[in-house]
């Protein structure tokens, strides 16, 4: 992969930095956050501003140019591939080391004296807005509200805004009615003694009204705001998105409902007008609840003695908690993309020898097999096919330019996902079609003993997540090794594939508590720059776990895996493991071979059942 | 124990905080802060205001009285205590329980609007009046600052200030000279461009001058602040103490010095106008550096503007990093404070079964034999020395009233630790002077494991103690069990026995990475309400560990124990040990006999020896 060329765009933007048809006073450096204006992880590509003036494309990463810099902020999953799609324009700097600044104090130290820093208040989260504004302010810097995106100004290619059909969930798959959700979100603002909440994250208005969509490639999300009052709904959305029978049955938009219920639909473009009309309206003791993260923009809307920000919002933590109906469709499609993957590995062993299997090729198949399985709907990320040292870069995605082909002499990391109706899937196996080295079975093992510690750990009820990271690290520390990035994030149902308020990393520490129904990733890792990566991922239910005592009564919890793929014994070195972790392995295995096994059967799919009873056989450790 | 009957003191207070002689306004609540103008944990008795008028002394808790309520907020080290030392007028608030109300939450809800919270300025840190301020406006109350103590007008024999001699420390115990901390510390100034430092906690002002106190029980600390600029040194300190010859030429106050280096000595009561001075004369750009735990009061004598607030100072921080000296120093403290304890414990098994010995009796042998050795000063902390139930009360002290006879029949449980001029000790050991239950033996050695997975532990340059917190736990919430404290704290060298920046704690987040060189206690424990207490507690110093690997050439970290007292084997039931863990407790053993029956020898002292070599024979593992 060849890095981006940005001289040229750098020039005009740096020209628009100063150009007074765009900003009042010239700006000394422009901010370009990841983000949409719902501050999305995954974006649509009229929203990758970030990647379109630098040309790195990973999902986390901030970009700042100043008149002399240009600066890209990303983490340790995104080192290797930032540093290859980023021209010599561009420093890479290398968040969690130790010696790299800050943003803000990057900016202090190359800013001249009383310079105006720019950035787009739709896109800049009002936290990071008011961190940001007060560093730069302290050294004498202002930072300053850009209204017309200064990277659209330059963009002459840029594509729409995405605006498709919308898909309606029933009962069956949500558990709870929009209405339902509604009044229990009405309890919670009665609760906390607010009229207001204004929904700005895709997935939580997705998931408020149990509407689905395809506006942004891989979460099943649609461009949309809502503000709900005590006695109102208001949805702004675009198109005629709304003329659709089955939406308007859905959302009753055409019945005779309680005037609390009725729907009232506006222009997606429309919310910063109504919310300041909102906000111009209050009386005092009224107030409106946002996230935290919501945008400045929005945020400023409401009179800041009126503002109730938290960090996770009432429907972040009840989206997070899996209703029994929605557990049950993630038991359903974790077993369905279980096939398609045994499918894909039985494939991959008998085709990779021939040397005719690139990574592409992996991932397109991998693709095919999913969406054979019922409700498929597309896949819930870019597949992460990465063989040897492609392995080593944490989200890699194969491209032409990088494409490799995967042979019996290389390690296979394959991180996959998919979105059925029912659910959401998130996956990782690194597998050897040859004879793996003795260093690569040891580095797999460690991976493998982190992977059991966290989801065989025993913790209290009310425990967080972050608090159980050094449980997958521990291993690979004893012999020096790790992993720089965390080891969980929430997974949605039918939703994005990260999501808060849980997770598990030594980064985060506002994380909620861990409850029963949460659903999060284990995935530990181990990569070697140049030579191969390793990672061991299953998606994860939070359930009550039975124990000898129960101190205080607080009830504890653990984890049971959602995931059932075989995990490759040849990468094992069994005698690392101990007796508990064997079993563990063992344990595994036989349940991917009950509940997989019955499927592949049922399926009529023989030669990956054969394939899967292979790959289950217990392990036998040498004492 | 019987509780402070409050009722009279709670009127008082209720009356004066109307009276126009003490508040501009009335103030509807009254904040009692457990801290003195430092911030400091342990506290002289004209500052134990909060003991005063709750009758709770337990190192941590906040007061808040209202016209009607008395509330106290204390974390689960003091619950029984807490509940214990107050009468029926007060409401006891369990800090980390999921029900209970955050001091914020609870005044806003049991306040009439608009009510005025009072406060006094040089008691309350200045993150907590934000927090707090900003909590109470947003419902629409205020926070005042009260110049005048409303504690003090009410508390009549209030006892004086403490203002006693000094100490020099040389060079061979500090290791580094005050004039080059001082160097160091501006260098730390120029490089973050502040002019001006102020010194707010006792300990920083002791270290920063190699001098000690005793001022405060326990903490070789005496009152003062310091302000240090770039050219200037300034001491707040009362009473004659800098007429002491040793005083004056370890400070060179007599000396021709650069003009940098020359001490103006000043009334410990001018802090506040001094600073306000310093505040006055700034030119934009010049910051002024201070903790953002200092008291609000001289926070505000700083502009806005000019404040440059962390939450650790560059004191600290370099603090907590001992020099070889140090290391040294703390080496020989621990030699000697285990030369008592084994004194102690072979005294306890001959005397125990007699039926004479009290928890009283058994502290006050513990300080004989510690008094004994040199260099001893004072105790690092009120001996814990609890049997049966009293070992459940986390922070118990025995009181006349409280006092048990230690038994046959019951775990005793002794924490217990000493100020030497060489360095601070702090150790608790669990014992059995019969036959320990099944139970017991099982409790004990979870906790043990638990002991051994943080002692044991590696992991890479970098990490905060935070994420090592639950390898403590792990064995315990495996069988449902668990303890509400932290697992470490820092440990002064000569100091305070409790110190930043680095800690081991579910509870800290901000804490700073672990370095080599940096001492920290070890203390999981269990506790079972009415029946007894487990701890087990070492003092441990960060060192550098060998790996197999070296990922990304950051170089490892792992503990080595200071601690060096046998844990008692008949309490450990071997076979929930690994074999790892049963190494582990041997090669301790066999060092606690190598080093301390050396010194035991040395001393003469022959039955301890006896007694400690029969206590280090090898555990043995049955397969």
């Amino acid at each position: 992969m060849s890095p981006k060329i940005t001289t040229e765009l750098l020039k005009q933007l740096r020209q628009v930095m100063k150009s007074p048809k765009y900003v009042q006073e010239p700006v000394q450096a422009y901010i370009v956050p990841s983000g949409d204006a719902h501050q999305s992880e995954y974006i649509a590509p009229c929203d990758c501003r970030r990647a379109f003036i630098s040309g790195f494309d990973g999902s986390a990463g901030t970009a700042i140019v100043t008149e002399q810099h240009a600066a890209m902020w990303t983490d340790g999953r995104y080192f290797l591939q930032a540093a290859h799609q980023m021209d010599n324009n561009w420093t890479l700097m290398k968040m969690g080391l130790k010696d790299t600044p800050t943003q803000e104090d990057w900016l202090v130290s190359v800013l001249p004296e009383g310079s105006k820093v720019g950035v787009d208040p739709f896109i800049i989260p009002a936290d990071q807005w008011k961190r940001m504004s007060k560093a730069l302010r302290s050294a004498g810097h202002d930072l300053v509200p850009v209204k017309e995106n200064l990277i659209d100004t330059i963009w002459t290619d840029c594509p729409q805004r995405p605006c498709k059909p919308l898909i309606t969930l029933d009962l069956s798959y949500t558990g709870v009615s929009w209405r339902d959700k509604i009044v229990a979100l009405r309890s919670k603002m009665a609760e906390r003694k607010v009229l207001w909440f204004v929904v700005t994250s895709l997935d939580e208005v997705a998931w408020l009204f149990n509407l689905r969509g395809s506006d942004v490639e891989y979460n099943p999300v649609f461009f949309a705001y809502a503000v709900i009052g005590m006695n109102t709904i208001r949805l702004f959305i675009d198109g005629d998105r709304m003329m659709d029978p089955a939406v308007r049955e859905h959302l009753q938009l055409d019945s005779t409902l309680e005037p609390e219920f009725k729907i009232q639909v506006m222009p997606y473009g429309s919310i910063l007008s109504e919310l300041q009309a909102v906000g111009a309206g209050l009386s005092p003791k009224e107030r409106v609840w946002l996230s935290d993260k919501a945008s400045y923009a929005l945020t400023e809307a409401i009179p800041k003695a009126y503002r109730y920000l938290t960090p996770y919002t009432p429907i972040c933590i009840a989206k997070a908690v899996k209703n029994p109906s929605e557990t049950e469709g993630m038991r359903r499609a974790h077993i369905k993309d279980a096939v398609a993957l045994c499918e894909l590995f039985n494939w991959l062993e008998k085709e990779v020898p021939k040397g005719t299997v690139t990574e592409i090729i992996a991932a397109d198949k991998a693709e095919e097999f999913r969406s054979q399985q019922k409700d498929f709907v597309e896949l819930s990320f870019a597949t992460i096919s990465s063989t040897g040292p492609n392995g080593a870069i944490i989200h890699y995605k194969p491209v032409p330019e990088t494409n490799r082909t995967l042979s019996v002499n290389e390690i296979y990391l394959l991180d996959s996902g998919a979105q059925y109706k029912d659910g959401t899937t998130d996956v990782t196996r690194t597998m050897h079609f040859g004879t793996p080295s003795a260093y690569e079975k040891e580095c797999f093992t460690y991976v493998l003993k982190g992977h059991i510690a966290v989801s065989a750990a025993i913790f209290p009820n009310g425990t967080k997540g972050h608090l159980l990271d050094s449980f997958a690290r521990s291993a690979l520390w004893d012999c020096g090794l790790d992993y720089l990035h965390g080891t969980g994030h929430g997974v949605g149902s039918f939703l994005n594939v990260h999501e808060g308020p849980c997770g598990i990393s030594y980064k985060t520490f506002a994380d909620e508590p861990l409850e029963a129904g949460m659903i999060v990733s284990d995935e530990p890792g181990y990569y070697e720059d140049g030579s191969f990566g390793i990672r061991i991922e299953n998606v994860v239910l939070v359930i009550p776990a039975e124990t000898k005592y129960n101190f205080k009564n607080r009830g504890s919890l653990t984890f049971e895996p959602l995931t059932l793929v075989p995990i490759q014994m040849k990468m094992i070195d069994v005698n690392l493991l101990t007796h508990k972790e064997c079993n563990w392995v063992n344990d595994y295995h036989q349940k991917c071979r009950e509940v997989i096994g019955a499927e592949l059967e049922r399926q009529g799919r023989h030669e990956a059942l054969q394939w899967l009873i292979r790959e289950t056989e217990p392990l036998i450790r040498v004492q």
